[in-house]
């Protein structure tokens, strides 16, 4: 008999933690295109897990696709994992529908919406709980991945109660920035406070106007530094911002960002100047969807989605690894075609893929 | 640049769920060895998913081992799955301690004593939530294994309510038999249950006298099945108990028990004849430890642990691949030093490897 198949697991490649949650800030209207239909917004982040666990929905049986149809970066990251395997996990930051992912327990809740006095309840307990999760991973290096819809705003809140550079990227073409700058302010004022209130004091900032997601990723990056571990954050402003509440912990070791160039491209951010602010260290893939023919593709390229569920992590990952883009690109389209069907991949740009019902068996 | 480390995600590999949950059924003294001391038995389980996960404790900082100091299975099950990489997850079907192992959740929590009038509540929605996650598994094929301190003794609970052969194995050297049927006797009789009374009625066995490791394991073998999933279980008595389940819920579809020569040889069950009775293929692996000058395999040869946390199955998954079993030994070998130091490795039988306290910082 031969040895065919699994093979030996690979040594020394940085695990993937994406942290997953949902909050009520993600279902105002207009502020994220993280599902085309605000009802299944709280599905997005479980999908994106099965997505990247399984290569498809497996409970939830929807594939986020944003109102044009751009597909959610889960379909990035499966690709890149289909690629170049690494070992991967899910923590639960607030997930609200039952997900085939496996997922780590941190004692994480729905978000609140940040318009109330308090966001997030419970934010040290989340934090206490994933630090420790962080200290006992025994790898050399973690990159950390986020999904959750309306992260950029509560990412916007954050920077502001921090007295940090409050530019957020955008996973709509337009960056709705008026409307998330709006929920914004009435989030301070419901929660009585001014820009820069909450420099020092990141857990303060969080409870007030930011997401369970921050408090379990500031956690897993203090357990993980504590621990000699090296951290990638991988994402746009959200993780921009987490690097923030870090530094506001006190946290003095090296932080990457890896994202994409469809963040960093995006001219109403500066995502470069805030990295700089906070002495973090920025890595920019370009996976090359420029010019592409296939919906998939050409959607990112014109500015949608751009970034979430660890994609500029996964693309540095592969790019480190010697992995072509060209090779990610067909992957790409290959997951895409798998999941949504072939004509939804070779429809012009607009349509959007079939998408299905929530399993009832599975229900929350 | 040249491509190293991951590389590509094997295809067609099948995966492999580890159901893991814990009963106060187990922590009656005397009927398990999962784990030397009976406090830590509730951290077994969420101990041998991070085991398998990580290849080390990583939230229980503890690895459970014998009272004569054989380690739990989940070394074996790493240590194949360090060879030949399969899928695989962790259905969570009542785990007490938090595991840093992602687990899905079907709604279970920790099973009572099945001395008590009912052993499982909500037996019925644990399997139809598991119904639904095996329903939608991508794969060909997929392994159920499990983990669960006093398995075996709520498994005799349910070979009698059914009416089958009420045989079962021990993780014990020396079966605690008689121990076990004073029990399940005393469940019988608090649950108003005569042998047979349940035929047919296998929710009404496991409500009663069993746990919630079988009703997520039948849910998930009952949506396996319905989409055509080839499903073997993976474990010696219990597994033949949860097929026992499984045929009287009704389902005729071929069910392949996989476990290992030292479940076959223990002279006090009559395995074969249970497979027979329930018409289930059993496919037996034997990784060849007697002999062995370690710990680690002495253990095991001498009949400790003897099965558990899908330690048949994938011994079977690694055969078939064509890994030898001598790479398999040398495996195992390396990953109890890893875990439990090299000194416990080459020591007699019978000493004790350090175990760690539970990190309060995740107490329950």
């Amino acid at each position: 008999m031969t040895h065919h198949g699994g093979g030996r697991m690979p040594q020394d490649i940085p695990r993937v933690l994406l942290v997953a949650g949902t909050t009520a800030t993600g279902e105002i209207s207009g502020i994220s295109a993280a599902g085309a239909d605000p009802g299944i917004m709280a599905l997005t982040p479980s999908a994106d897990a099965e997505i990247v666990a399984y290569g498809e929905p497996v409970r939830t049986d929807v594939v986020p696709v944003s109102p044009t149809g751009c597909p959610t970066p889960a379909v990035v990251t499966r690709a890149v994992r289909e690629l170049h395997s690494f070992p991967w996990a899910v923590v639960d930051a607030g997930l609200t529908r039952p997900t085939a992912a496996g997922t780590i327990d941190v004692g994480a809740t729905r978000g609140a919406d940040i318009r109330n006095e308090t966001a997030v309840e419970r934010a040290s307990q989340i934090r206490q709980q994933a630090r420790g999760v962080g200290a006992g991973m025994p790898d050399d290096h973690v990159v950390l991945g986020e999904t959750i819809p309306g992260g950029t705003t509560t990412a916007l809140g954050v920077l502001n109660a921090l007295g940090e550079r409050a530019t957020v990227s955008s996973s709509l073409p337009d960056n709705p920035l008026d409307k998330k700058r709006a929920v914004v302010d009435d989030a301070l004022a419901a929660s009585g406070i001014n820009r820069g209130d909450c420099a020092g004091e990141p857990m303060q900032a969080i409870g007030a106007v930011g997401d369970p997601v921050q408090a379990a990723t500031l956690g897993l990056i203090e357990g993980l530094v504590a621990s000699d571990t090296t951290v990638t954050l991988a994402g746009g402003t959200q993780q921009l911002t987490t690097a923030a509440l870090a530094r506001h912990a006190g946290i003095e070791e090296a932080i990457e960002v890896a994202t994409t160039t469809f963040v960093v491209d995006d001219e109403s951010t500066a995502v470069s100047a805030l990295a700089s602010d906070l002495a973090v260290s920025l890595t920019v893939t370009d996976p090359g969807f420029s010019g592409s023919d296939h919906v998939a593709l050409q959607r990112f390229a014109a500015g949608e989605a751009k970034e979430g569920v660890a994609m500029g992590g996964v693309l540095a990952l592969a790019d480190a690894a010697g992995v072509a883009m060209a090779d990610v690109r067909e992957q790409i389209t290959a997951v895409y075609e798998r999941i949504c069907g072939t004509e939804a991949g070779s429809e012009a740009a607009g349509t959007t893929p079939p998408t299905g019902e929530v399993d009832s068996l599975d229900g929350p």
